[in-house]
C-alpha cells in the first residue's frame, strides 16, 4: 500500500455575509454538471489549520472540546483534530451558477479548501433510526 | 494554499465470505474509543485502483458505467472515478472487537484503504426528503 495518497484542492468554501458558498475551481466546473438535480450535497472538506504533525497524532478528544464529555477516539466524534484531516458537511443546495454553489450555513472557516463533493442520495445517506450517545444528540 | 494534503491509510476493508469488516491499524485503534455507542458509521476509504493521473482527471462519466445514464459531472454521482478519490460508505456497525469493526455489507473491494471514519449523526446526517434525478433513485 502507498505511504500516502495526495489530495488536491478542487474548490474553497466561502462564508460573506451569513451565506455559505462552494467555489469550485474553473478546472474542474465540468465536474458540476448535472448537480442541479440534486437537493442535497455533502461536501468533503480539508481542516487545513489543523494540519501539523502533532494535531495529527491527536486520537482522544472530549466531544466538542468539552471535559465533561467523556475522553473519545475521533473515529467516535466529527472532532476537526484527527489522522486524516477530512471534513464532512452535509447541506441544502440553494441554486447553482457557473462554478458557485450557494448552499444552506455550513459551520467552516472562510477559505477551507474542498477536496470532494457528492450528491446525497436518501436511499443509501438517511438513515433515521441511527443512535449514538447521549451527548452527541444535540 | 498547500499544492496537496497528505492522506494516509489508518486501516483497511476485508470482504471475506459475505461479511464486510474494517481492520483499523494497530497505532490507530485507540481512535475507536466509544465508537460502540454508535449504531452507524461512515467510512472514507481511498479508491485506490483509480489512482492514476489520467482517471483523476476525469471530469464526466455515464454514470454506473451505462450509456443510457447521462454524461454527468463526477461531483453529481458516486462514481468511483474523480478528482480525490474518496469513497463514502455508511453502514451499520454490527460489532467491535479490539480493532476490527464488523458491518452490514458493503460495496467495495478487500483490501480498499480506509483514510477516516466519523460516526454517523442522525440529525445531522439524515434527510429523508433529499431529492435527485429518476436515475438515481434505485
Amino acid at each position: 500500500m502507498a505511504d500516502y495518497f495526495r489530495l488536491y484542492p478542487i474548490g474553497m468554501i466561502r462564508q460573506q455575509e451569513s451565506t455559505a458558498t462552494i467555489e469550485v475551481f474553473e478546472e474542474y466546473k465540468e465536474g458540476l454538471r448535472g448537480l442541479d438535480q440534486y437537493s442535497h450535497l455533502h461536501i468533503m472538506a480539508w481542516f487545513h489549520e489543523n494540519d501539523t504533525e502533532e494535531r495529527r497524532k491527536t486520537l482522544l478528544v472530549h466531544p466538542r472540546g468539552d471535559q465533561r464529555n467523556p475522553l473519545t477516539g475521533v473515529f467516535a466524534t466529527r472532532s476537526p483534530v484527527r489522522p486524516n484531516l477530512i471534513a464532512l458537511y452535509t447541506s441544502r443546495i440553494r441554486s447553482i451558477s457557473g462554478n458557485i454553489i450557494h448552499v444552506d450555513p455550513i459551520d467552516a472557516f472562510d477559505g477551507t479548501p474542498v477536496v470532494d463533493m457528492k450528491p446525497y442520495l436518501s436511499r443509501k445517506d438517511s438513515i433515521p433510526e441511527a443512535r449514538g450517545p447521549d451527548w452527541s444528540k444535540t
